[in-house]
């Protein structure tokens, strides 16, 4: 067995890269703090029914579990920040207005994600609780198309969806809940053979409208031209029309920040505890979204506070290998005179200055500094900096 | 059960709390960065056994464990990073001259540390790899001193101990390990009538400078006269005088920068894994030290690469409670006015001014919005800045 060996899709971050993270997540963090947000640090564990709150099923299978000792109750090794994020503005805060919370720090997950092939994404967000209309939503979706410039992410296609459309489909039918999961899962997978059966054979007592806008879910996704087929081809429910005017709101509204927006009113992710309006961004070089976001109005309910809620997260990870942030100073090699007063004060003042300046130890070979480009060197009794001749 | 509920041990950090703890870890990862520590992010899950490479046996027990479903085997949740950034040294960057790491993030316990009372500090450490002189003890050792003193930390009394004093008594008179073991606890647990009786009678075959020097061990705490003491009445082996030459070296180095030095040759904290000078370091109002270290030379061995090495490391979150850094910046509230050009230039100058601007949503309580301590206001048609008033 070999020590240094890693588990599967479990990495060390080494220097150049765990200094690129750390640039755009202070970028971030600070964009984040000056919009209002308040930086929060849930545990890492916490008892599984907490983690577990309001999120979707396959939650619980990618979360780790351990036996707490001290209760013999079992404890989850967070795969989402998201419940914890709800937990505090549920209980904790505790105010009735508007709060805004941001986090970031790692989760973990019992199985990498398909793409990024990650077991430990580093997660930052932000969440936005207690109000309820679209300018919410706005404010988070440009939130995070600030977020993603501060981090040197240059081209940005915003995916906007809302779940609002499909459940009013559902609701304004009545349509059984097994149906309901089953047109879902469907929907999500793009199968439109099963779901062409499923209206047909299994729903056959279904409004013909709504069969209609079922079948049409699909193909409603691409440019603007997606809302004006809505507007025609959907049933005229007054859910679908605020959820397509919002749709056209915020589009209208983003449209001068992003490269490109796409409509996709069959995007059911988070189907299970998203409530309105969500949203995905992608870059060039990333076959996967970088970010996701949404409404998700009920989260805090488990809590025993249930609350508007919009927000979104990121993997700080991914995001670092796409930034065109690429950077990573060099430092001054100081040679060893613990004696000299002079290269003591000038090293003390280029540190102050946010170089970084290396003291050669007795006995090192300074060849081996690399990252030293370099030397402080003795000139006419005055300590100077020059290149490292090589 | 109540979900909003943690398990003992185990807390939210909350916004006031997490924005010094914030401040405080950039504060000092800049100082650790410009001295020419490089940042390294190990993953919080890896094989067990890599976790316990070089730790002590307490180890074992405070780490949570899991099974990785794509191996079947444990792994373990780091209870100290210490370990990983060793790895990281030895295999990964794998260079043979000095490497210097720095590393800042949570670690997990399964039995909350008796007086600091948490599960999960969060540890911010460096790490001097490759030189086995005093000079590196020293580099370490300044740069904690200046790491504490940009954390707000005032006062700091500095205890410093010689793992090397009580070693070669044991090796340099043919001790067996289990009567070395059983001296160790009781010297660990300053239990002089268990030392008393061990030395007597266990080990009556002892040379009788020995047996004298082990018995005057735990008396040798306090001021400079403890170096006084210890020339004069333990044995002259050469490795005892050298550690006495390296801890008077030290001491006389660091004396200006903090307010008392306290030597402490009955100091056996990491028996198992130090080699050589030990230190700690303490301040008013914690009865525990805020930060330990000292050097472990044989750290790499089972990563298949055993190198010299010495470091700190620290709790952030112990630490933030201790400091005198105590601001939490207030905001700026704005009113919703989305079509204001004026004021949304406003906005956005003031945010990269990097002041906290909270803008009002429609249908929101300004009252709510307790954070703002200020409000824009148009006054003859110009946005400033007012005190909010009432």
């Amino acid at each position: 067995m070999r020590n240094w060996l890693l588990p599967e899709y479990i990495e060390d971050v080494l220097p150049r890269d765990a200094y690129r993270i750390e640039k755009i997540r202070r970028l971030v963090m600070d964009k984040l703090f000056v919009h209002g947000y308040q930086f929060v640090m849930p545990p890492l564990l916490e008892y599984v029914e907490s983690l577990l709150a309001g999120s979707g099923s396959g939650m619980n299978l990618r979360m780790f579990k351990v036996v707490d000792q001290l209760s013999g109750r079992m404890m989850g090794l967070r795969a989402d920040m998201t419940p914890q994020a709800a937990r505090i503005d549920a209980h904790l805060l505790n105010t009735n207005g508007v709060t805004r919370l941001c986090y970031a720090s790692s989760v973990v997950h019992t199985v990498p994600d398909e793409i990024t092939r990650t077991r430990e994404p580093f997660q930052v967000g932000a969440e936005l609780y207690g109000h309820s209309g679209i300018e919410s939503d706005l404010e988070i979706q440009r939130l995070l198309l600030e977020c993603l410039s501060v981090s040197g992410i240059q081209s940005i296609h915003l995916d906007l969806g809302h779940i609002r459309v499909f459940r009013s489909l559902i609701y304004g039918s009545g349509i059984r809940p097994e149906f309901e999961m089953e047109l879902y899962a469907a929907l999500w997978a793009k199968d439109t053979s099963a779901l062409r059966e499923l209206v047909y054979t299994g729903l056959n007592d279904l409004d013909k409208t709504v069969r209609e806008a079922l079948l049409l879910l699909p193909e409603l996704y691409g440019d603007e031209t997606v809302l004006l087929r809505a507007r025609k081809y959907l049933p005229n429910f007054p859910e679908i029309r605020e959820a397509l005017d919002q749709l056209e709101h915020v589009a209208k509204a983003l449209e001068p920040y992003v490269d490109r927006i796409i409509f996709d009113l069959a995007d059911l992710r988070g189907y299970h505890y998203h409530t309105g309006m969500v949203f995905a961004a992608y870059t060039q070089g990333s076959p996967v979204a970088i970010a996701l976001g949404g409404r998700y109005d009920e989260i805090g309910k488990s809590f025993g506070r249930a609350r508007p809620a919009t927000g979104f997260s990121l993997d700080l990870k991914q995001l670092s290998r796409l930034t065109d942030i690429n950077d990573y100073p060099r430092g001054i090699l100081a040679p060893w005179k613990p004696q000299d007063d002079e290269l003591a004060a000038m090293i003390k003042q280029l540190r102050i200055a946010g170089h970084i300046v290396v003291t050669e130890l007795p006995g090192e070979n300074s060849k081996e500094v690399a990252r030293c480009d370099r030397n402080l060197v003795l000139r006419n009794g005055k300590w100077e900096i020059c290149p490292v001749s090589g």
